[in-house]
C-alpha cells in the first residue's frame, strides 16, 4: 500500500509518496503561493500515484473540529490568501481518497512517537520554538485536539525578574511564543539568534521561559517525552540550561526518576526525525485513517 | 453485566454495584481509616457481587504508568498510612476480576463526558477547585495520563497586582493551588470561603487565578467543554467572574463563537452529576476495561 503525505508550511509545501511505517519513497518541495498555484501543483505530484490514503499537517490556525462547517479550512492565518481556505476539502477534491488532517506540530508528535525519539514510550509532546511557537501532543496513540488545536506557545509565563520587554504576541503580549520566539529574542536583544549565541543572559533568559511553558505542558498532560525541534532550539546550548530550570520548577513534585537532574536530559530531548517528523507523521497519519 | 465502582478519598471510599451506563444500583460510604480496615470493608461490601469488572477513582499522588513496578500504589501523599501503598493490587486480590485505576479527577472528567455536562460533546477537561485544586481530562475518548496523570493545580501563575499572598504550596509558593484552593482563601484574608461570600474583591482575585489556569488548560488541551467542580465552586457568583476573565485572557485567540461573551457560560459549566461524577466514572471505567 502507498500513502501520501503534505506537510503544509507558510513557505513551502512538502509532497511525498510513502509505505507503512513512515517510509518515503519520493519526495517533492512546492513553494507556497496563492492556494490555487500551490495545491495545482500538489495535484500534478500526486497524479497517478495509486494511494491509499493521504495525511495532511499543515500550518494553522485550521479548524479541526469535524463537528463545524469550517473543518479542514485553513482560518484567521496572517497569510491573507489563505484565509478561510478549504484546504481539506480542496484536497479530497483533487485526491479522490480518503484525507486525514491535522496540525504540523500534532503530525510531528505523532512521527517522533511512533519512530523517533519517543517511539520507547506512548506518549510525547512535539513544541517548536522558531518564528512562532507551536505544541502538538500524542496521548493515547492520537493526537490531541477538540475545541480547536492546542495552542501551546500562548500560555501565559511569569516574567523574568531582569526583562523589561513587553513581548510580541499582539494578542497576549508577553506569553510563551511573545516572550520567547524567535522575533522576540531579536527585538529584546537587537540582534538574531546566531548573532547572539555566546551571549549566556539571552539563553539564560530563553530557558526561564521555556521552561515554565513545560511544567505547565507537563503537569497538564503529563507526557513521558517532551521534544524540542525548531529553529531557536538549534542553539544547543539552550537544552542544558531547560534541563535545569525545569528540574528547578518541578521541585521534586513529580517525584520520578526520569526528572531527576542525572536524568532528565532523557526526559526532555531534541527530535530524532529531524526536519523529517512531519513528512513521516503524515505518512503514519494516512495510515491511521484508511 | 454488573460493574463495581470505588471512589477512593482521602476521608471517605464510596463502593457502587452498578449496571452498563453508570446506572448505580447499590451504595455505600465507608470512612477511610487505615488502609487494613478500610480495604477489607470494600471486600465485605464486593463479596458475592458477581462483578465482570471493577472501576477506582483514587485520590493521589498515585503511579498510573503500566510500565513500572510501583504501577497502582498511592505514592507520596501525606496521609502517612497510605503511603507507598499498593491499592490497585490488593484490590486486584480481594476481588478477582480486572481492576482499572485512575485519579479521581480523571474518572470525573469521564462521568461528565459520557453521561453529564460534556455528554454532547467529545472531550472535556474536569477542574476540582477545594481543599486542593486537581484535573483530569478525557480525550479521544480516554483519559489523559502518561508519565503520570495530571496535576493541574501545580501550574504557575502571574499574580494579580493587588496580591501579596505568598501561597500555601509546599513546593511551587504561588501555583495556582498555593494561591486559588480553599487553604489559600482562607490563609490570604483570614475567614473561609463561606465568611466571605459578600467581599467581591475575594472572588474576583479567585476568578483571577482560576482563569489563567483554564486558559492555559485550554491552550494545552483544547478540551471542547471545561467542568468546575469543587468546595470552592459552591460560591457560584464565581462562574460569572471566571467567564469574564477567560474571555479577556483569550482576547479572541481562539476565535471561536463559543468563546465569545455571550455564548462562554455554555464552554465553563459546573457538573451536572454532581457528588456522582466519581461513582459513575468509576462504573464506566469498569466497562471500558472488561
Amino acid at each position: 500500500m502507498l500513502f501520501g503525505a503534505i506537510e503544509a508550511g507558510g513557505t513551502k509545501f512538502v509532497v511525498a509518496v510513502g509505505k507503512e511505517n513512515g517510509e518515503v519513497v519520493e519526495k517533492k518541495t512546492i513553494p507556497t503561493t496563492t492556494p490555487d498555484e500551490t495545491i495545482r501543483e500538489v495535484e500534478k505530484f500526486f497524479a497517478n500515484k495509486q494511494l491509499t490514503s493521504v495525511g495532511v499537517g499543515t500550518f494553522g490556525p485550521v479548524d479541526l473540529n469535524s463537528n463545524r462547517e469550517t473543518y479542514g479550512f485553513i482560518t484567521t492565518t496572517p497569510k491573507v490568501k489563505w484565509q478561510n481556505y478549504n484546504l481539506l476539502g480542496e484536497l479530497k477534491e483533487i485526491l479522490h481518497v480518503p484525507v486525514a488532517i491535522d496540525t504540523d506540530v500534532n503530525v510531528a508528535a505523532l512521527g517522533e512517537k511512533t519512530l523517533g525519539a519517543a517511539k520507547d514510550v506512548d506518549s510525547c509532546l512535539y513544541l517548536t520554538v522558531g518564528t512562532g511557537i507551536g505544541g502538538g501532543a500524542v496521548m493515547n496513540g492520537q493526537t490531541v485536539k477538540g475545541l480547536s488545536h492546542p495552542e501551546m506557545g500562548h500560555v501565559r509565563v511569569v516574567k523574568h525578574p531582569n526583562d523589561s520587554f513587553s513581548g510580541t504576541c499582539p494578542f497576549h503580549g508577553s506569553c510563551l511564543e511573545g516572550m520567547a520566539s524567535g522575533p522576540a529574542i531579536k527585538e529584546r536583544w537587537g540582534e538574531s539568534a546566531e548573532q547572539l549565541q555566546d551571549r549566556n543572559e539571552v539563553w539564560e533568559m530563553e530557558a526561564y521561559y521555556i521552561a515554565q511553558g513545560l511544567v505547565s505542558f507537563m503537569y497538564t498532560l503529563s507526557p513521558e517525552k517532551m521534544i524540542l525541534g525548531g529553529g531557536v532550539m538549534q542553539q544547543k546550548q539552550l537544552f542544558s540550561l531547560i534541563h535545569e530550570e525545569v528540574y528547578k520548577l518541578n521541585a521534586n513534585y513529580y517525584d520520578l526518576p526520569i526528572l531527576q537532574k542525572e536524568n532528565i536530559h532523557s526526559y526532555i530531548v531534541p527530535p530524532e526525525l529531524g526536519s523529517n517528523a512531519g513528512i513521516v507523521g503524515a505518512l503514519l497519519l494516512a495510515e491511521q485513517n484508511v
